[in-house]
C-alpha cells in the first residue's frame, strides 16, 4: 500500500499499526475501513465528507445522536471541576447522583451501584459478587452459573465462561470455567411449533430441570432479557423471564439480568426488568448509559447482597478498576438519564417503533423472519425455509459492503441484518434506512 | 445517618447507593469518604475547600496533575468533531495517531495495537491473543500461563487467574483456570541473602525450572516489570527480566509485560521494556496513558502474532468492547504522549527522583525498608526485623486516616506506605509529602 496523499497515508498507518476488534484485517486489502472525521446526529462523515447513517448506533451505544449539545455541555462543565479522581476513600457528586438515579429508576430491590468501565466488567462484577456472597454465607458449593445457548455477556474470560456462542468461546475453551449451559428460547425455529406472541414459554422446561437438579451448586443464572444480541438479535417473550424468577427465588439462585444492550430506552422502556415487574438480583448496565460518549458501566444489586460484605475488614469486595466512576463519564450519564426521563421521551418513541414495524413489512418474502422489540429490529435471511446460508458465502459481509456504497452503516451478525439506530432517528429516516437496506439485500441476494 | 445539610445529604446518598471498589463500607460509619468537588495540579479539594495532596496519583493514573489546560483543550477539541464512533469497519485519526506513536516509542518488535478500556482488559486481550496464536499454529497444548507469586494483573476472572496474591483470588478460586505460579523475587526478604543492587537474580532458578519442565504446555509468562504494585510496591532488578527473556525465547514461550502501572515515565522512562532493551511479545498499557483523565488501555504485540490471525474469515481475533479506541480518550492520550516526549520532560524527572531518595532517608530506623524505582517510592513498615504487623492492627489504615487529617491522601497497601505522585510534583512538594507522611507514621506507631 503506497501512500499518495494524507488519506492514503492515514489508512496505511491504520493498516500497519491498528488491530481492530472483531475484524479480519485481510478484508481491509479490498475494502479499507471508513476514516471517520466527524459525527453529527445519526450520521458520521468520512474525510471526503461522505455521510453514513449509523444504523447500529455505533455498536448499540448511541441514543441521542452524535455531537449532542446537551451532552457536550455536560462533559465540558464537569471538565472544569475535575476529569477524574480515584473512587476508594473518595466520592463525588456525579457518581452519587448517578447511583441515586439508577436505583430510583430501576426495580426497588436494587439499591447499590458498583461502577466499572464496560459491559464485560459489569458482568464480571456480578459473577464475582454472587460467588463471594455464597462463600460469605457458608454455601461454598454454590459456584456454578447457568447460561443460555445463544447468550452473550462480554469477552473477558469470566464473562466468556457464561457465553453460549461457540464462535466467541471456541478458541479459549481450555481456560474457561465449566458452568451450565441450557437450551434457551429459539422462537424463529421453535421446536414446540409455537409462536412467541402467544406461547407460554414452553421452552423453559430444560431450564427448570437444570435449576431443580443442580440448585445446591448453582450461584446464579445469567440472561439477556428479551433480546439475545450477539446471537443475531433473537427475541423471546417476557413470560420466559417470569418463569425464571418464579423458579429461582425458592431455590436461592441469583438472577443476573445483563441489560447492557437493551436498557435505556432501547426496547421502549428504561429497563426491561422494571417494565415487566421483574426483580433480578443483579442488573448489568453499560453501552447507552453515556449515550455513546464514554466507557462506563454499572452493576446494580440488592441490600441483601451488599450486607454480606459489610462488617469485618476482610469481608469486603476486592475488585477495582482505576477509572471506576470516572466523573466525566458519570456527568454525561446523568445528562443522558435526564434526557431519557424528560418531556415524555420514551412515549415519543412509540410512533418510531410503529414506523420500524411498518417498514419491516417490505421484507415479507425476502427474510425468513422480521422481528422487533421496541427500537431493535432484525431480519434473518435464510436460503430456503429456515436454513442458513453457507458461511463461506458471507452474505452479511456483502450486505455491509453494499450499505457502505449507499451511505448506510450496517453490520450484520452472520446473515441477520439488524437495525438499532440512535433513538432520535425520525420516522422519515427510519424509512430511508430500511428502504436502503432493502436495496442492499436485494442486490446481494440477486447476485446469488 | 440524618442529613442536616447538603454535604451530609450527599454523603448519606453515597452510603445508601454507592458500592465503592476495594472498600469495607463499615469503615464509612466512622470515617466518611472525602466528597471531592474539584481538583487542580497535585491536589484535590473537598466541598469545604480542604485540599489533599494526591500522593498516589489517584490510583497511579495521574501524570501531569489534575485539570491541566493542555489535556482539557485536547479533550474539548476532539469533542467538537466527535465523542465516539465504533471501531470495527471504521477508524479515526486519534486512534491511528496513538497506535503510531505507541509503536514508535516502544521496542521495534511491537507493531500492532489493540485498544480496550482498562488494565484488566488489556491483560485479558494479551492472554487471549497468546492462547489463540498457539491454537492457530496447531500447538494446541500450549494453554497455560506462568505467573509470579505477588503478581497482580487486574481482577476480571481471566486476569485474576494469573494473579499471585491470595487476598485478590481467594474467594474465587473455584472458577479460576489453573495456571502455573512461580516463586518470584522477594528482595526485602531475599532467601539467598543477596541485595537487589548487586545480585544476579539468583531467584530466577524456580522460574527457569518451571519453564524448562513445562514449556510444551506453556503459552506465555506474565510479569509486572521491576515493580510488583499490589504486592506492596516490591521491587526487583532488571537482570531478572533479562534472564526471563533469555529463557523464554528458545522455548517458544510468549512474554507478557504488564506495564499498566509502570509505563509513561513512572520509573523514569517511557516503557521499562524499551529502557532495558527488552522484547516482550505483548505489552499491556493503561492508567497513565490518558494522564488520569479517561479509561483507556492498549495491548501491543508483534507482527508475528498478528499474522497468525490474518487470512481466512474465521481466523480473526474475536474480542470487542463497545468503546474500544474511544476518540476522546485517544485524543487525551496523544496529548499525554506529546507532553511526555517534549522539552526533555523525562530528563526533568531526575532531580525529583533524587529528592524522593533524599527524603526517604528520614525513614531509616522507622521502616524495614525504603525502596524506590524512579518516581515510585515505598516504605515497608515492620514490627521488628522483617516481621509483619498483625493485620488486625490495621497500621496502614490508621496511617491513611492520619494522612487525611493532614491533607495528604495516602493509601497504604497493608503496612507498605508508598508514594506515586503526579510526575509534575515539585521537589518542595515532595519534601512536604514525605515529611507529612513521616508525621503520620510516627503518630500511628507511637500509639502502638
Amino acid at each position: 500500500m503506497v501512500a499518495e496523499n494524507k488519506f492514503d497515508a492515514d489508512i496505511a498507518r491504520d493498516f500497519h499499526h491498528v488491530w481492530h476488534p472483531c475484524t479480519q484485517h485481510k478484508d481491509y486489502e479490498t475494502a479499507s475501513p471508513i476514516l471517520v472525521e466527524r459525527a453529527e446526529g445519526i450520521y458520521f462523515y468520512d474525510r471526503q465528507g461522505k455521510s453514513y447513517l449509523d444504523a447500529i448506533a455505533s455498536w448499540w451505544v448511541n441514543l441521542f445522536g452524535h455531537n449532542h449539545p446537551r451532552l457536550n455541555a455536560a462533559l465540558t462543565r464537569q471538565l472544569e471541576n475535575m476529569a477524574h479522581v480515584m473512587f476508594a476513600g473518595v466520592t463525588h457528586q456525579p457518581a452519587i447522583d448517578l447511583a441515586d438515579s439508577l436505583t430510583a429508576l430501576s426495580p426497588p430491590e436494587l439499591e447499590k451501584v458498583f461502577f466499572s468501565d464496560n459491559g464485560s466488567t459489569a458482568v464480571e462484577v456480578a459473577l464475582k459478587m454472587s460467588l463471594q456472597y455464597w462463600q460469605e454465607k457458608g454455601e461454598t458449593r454454590k459456584t456454578r452459573f447457568v447460561y443460555l445457548n445463544g447468550g452473550y455477556h462480554g469477552e473477558t474470560l469470566g464473562a466468556l465462561s457464561v457465553c453460549g456462542l461457540e464462535i466467541f468461546r471456541g478458541k479459549f475453551e481450555q481456560v474457561l470455567a465449566r458452568h451450565l449451559p441450557v437450551e434457551g428460547p429459539d422462537c424463529f425455529r421453535c421446536p414446540y411449533g409455537l409462536r412467541r406472541e402467544s406461547c407460554d414459554a414452553e421452552c423453559f422446561e430444560p431450564m427448570e430441570k437444570t435449576l431443580r437438579e443442580n440448585h445446591d451448586t448453582i450461584a446464579g443464572v445469567i440472561v439477556e432479557p428479551l433480546v439475545q444480541g450477539a446471537a443475531g438479535m433473537t427475541m423471546y417473550p417476557p413470560v420466559y423471564l417470569k418463569k425464571l424468577q418464579a423458579a429461582c427465588e425458592p431455590l436461592a439462585i441469583h438472577i443476573i439480568f445483563d441489560e447492557v444492550a437493551v436498557a435505556f430506552g432501547r426496547t421502549g422502556s428504561l429497563f426491561v426488568c422494571a417494565a415487566h415487574g421483574l426483580r433480578p438480583t443483579f442488573l448489568c448496565l453499560s453501552k447507552g448509559i453515556t449515550s455513546g460518549y464514554l466507557p462506563l458501566s454499572a452493576t446494580l444489586t440488592t441490600d441483601e447482597i451488599y450486607s454480606a460484605f459489610y462488617g469485618a475488614p476482610r469481608k469486603l469486595f476486592i475488585h477495582s478498576h482505576s477509572y471506576s466512576a470516572n466523573p466525566l463519564a458519570c456527568a454525561v450519564a446523568n445528562e443522558t438519564l435526564r434526557m431519557l426521563t424528560e418531556n415524555n421521551f420514551l412515549e415519543s418513541l412509540q410512533p418510531k417503533i410503529a414506523a420500524l414495524r411498518e417498514c419491516g413489512k417490505q421484507f415479507d418474502g425476502i427474510a425468513g423472519e422480521f422481528r422487533q422489540t421496541g427500537m431493535i429490529a432484525a431480519l434473518e435471511l435464510v436460503e430456503k425455509k429456515r436454513e442458513r446460508f453457507p458461511s463461506e458465502k458471507r452474505i452479511g459481509y456483502q450486505i455491509f459492503l453494499e450499505g457502505l456504497k449507499r451511505g448506510l452503516f450496517l453490520r450484520p451478525l452472520g446473515d441477520v441484518v439488524y437495525f438499532m439506530p440512535p433513538l432520535v432517528i425520525t420516522e422519515e429516516e427510519i424509512a430511508v434506512m430500511m428502504n436502503t437496506a432493502h436495496d442492499c439485500i436485494n442486490t446481494v441476494l440477486q447476485r446469488g
